[in-house]
């Protein structure tokens, strides 16, 4: 426990290569942040009408855009984030493509944490269902869980085979306009939506298989969600595309353990669409490495 | 509009095939509600471990079950709600068995109101990919959405193709027992959680294009409901299994025009594993078609 609140040895010790049968653990996560000087999560969203032409000819343009952007970012990033909608668009097709690239990471590149971005909850029964499939099935590290229903909707995805020990993503304050709707309401007791969401969910996960969505969009926000937690891990989109800034991120929600997984989707796979595209994702990929590098150069 | 209002020219009218290229309207739903003497939605939750052992060897048990269930249900229901989740949990498979399931009810059955019961919702370009899935592809007239991420999440389902007009669902008080704690939530103004969303999206579509999903667990609360969505078609889960009673809902929650839609799943195509089990799935949904033929005959 010691190396993980530390960072001490965990941060010094090899590069190891994990079982696939379990999920990665905070540990091994901190670990290679630490190691990489980088908490990047490359999005993959994967439009085919943002996709270079050449790749279209391709019998699997999906998997073969993929394959290209993992081998090119890699080195650059801790975890990797498809989004399923971008798949369940494609039908059968684009769900075969999802599964090749989780497939073709956990093959490769073990040490890279995977997001499944698919926002499910359902009453238990059903949750239950969502749970076999991701965790089950596409054996992903984690998936990320809308909180509107509850409790029960919500623990069916932490109790899923307990020795696994798969991570729940819940939604609490997200990067999009809409999130002003419902998530900043404040309650009687003073409380807004997304941090009761936060302090109520904490009844059911903790800091080892919990994290929580935070858009980077209003960085002064951190303060706030690092009061009521302090430890967890918050999964940022909204940097780049969405205009957040990584500085911001950093001064109010890092914390010793870094703690924090900036995703970048649309700023990194399609930042060029020419037959260069892997490479200038992977400059892409770089410069905010870097920059994430001076970041946890200062904790 | 008339028609729509006072119900009695749709509800005299005959039943006609519909184009499925567009999805069902609400004065169409209303008609049909009248001449079946029915409000009742079947829930196509096909979970294997629980349908009738003989059918396991069929090649696409899931179809095959489906298939059966519906020819045996459909005089006595107006919808058909298939849950995501079980066609997910068996990969490429289940999405297979999905897809021939709406097109079987779309062909034989152009009468029946299909609802995908997947609770999405996602950042505006997301959820944009969502709606070509299941309005592009699969072609349903319903999706459920979970409204945590606010107006850009929900609005891209009511405008995908304005001239197909499909309908959103949105989650406003489960069934479940984790629909307290969050969605009672009472905000500064008064409000709870679920009402904000109900009045909130009021400002995003109509009665003719947004329904809400209220559970049957507690009959009273379709009063405060109504006072915010006086007209609004409501889809009400936990009647039966969970134990909500049909004649509450009816009582605090039927308009002139019906705007009901009463799911029960288990009750129903599971209430018997024998090779007798559509015969039972018929007997059971029947029942339930008589009960609200009596509630029908109250307006």
């Amino acid at each position: 426990m010691q190396a993980r609140h530390t960072g001490k040895r965990s941060r010094t010790a090899p590069l190891t290569k994990r079982k696939t049968s379990k999920t990665m653990t905070r540990e091994e996560l901190v670990r290679q942040i630490f190691q990489k000087k980088s908490f990047l999560c490359v999005g993959l969203d994967v439009d085919l009408n943002k996709v270079p032409k050449h790749l279209l000819e391709d019998e699997d343009p999906i998997f073969t855009f993929n394959k290209q952007i993992i081998d090119a970012t890699a080195p650059y990033c801790v975890a990797y984030k498809p989004n399923l909608a971008f798949y369940e668009a494609y039908g059968i097709k684009g769900l075969t493509a999802f599964e090749k690239t989780v497939k073709y990471i956990q093959e490769n590149y073990p040490e890279q944490f995977i997001i499944a971005d698919a926002k499910r909850g359902d009453i238990g029964n059903t949750s239950k269902m969502y749970a076999q499939t991701f965790f089950g099935e596409y054996k992903v590290d984690a998936l990320t869980v809308a909180p509107y229903m509850g409790e029960d909707s919500v623990v069916p995805f932490l109790t899923y085979e307990s020795d696994k020990k798969p991570w729940v993503i819940l939604l609490a304050l997200t990067s999009n306009k809409g999130s002003f709707d419902f998530q900043q309401t404040v309650d009687t007791e003073g409380q807004r939506l997304f941090e009761k969401v936060i302090t109520k969910s904490q009844e059911w996960g903790t800091p080892e298989n919990l994290m929580y969505v935070v858009g980077a969009t209003r960085g002064e926000m951190f303060k706030d969600i690092r009061k009521v937690a302090p430890e967890h891990f918050l999964l940022v989109p909204g940097v780049g595309a969405q205009g957040g800034s990584l500085q911001d991120v950093c001064r109010y929600g890092m914390t010793k353990d870094c703690a924090l997984l900036v995703n970048s989707s649309r700023g990194i796979i399609f930042a060029d669409s020419t037959k260069d595209f892997a490479n200038v994702a992977a400059e892409k990929a770089k410069e905010l490495q870097q920059q994430m590098k001076e970041e946890l150069e200062k904790i």
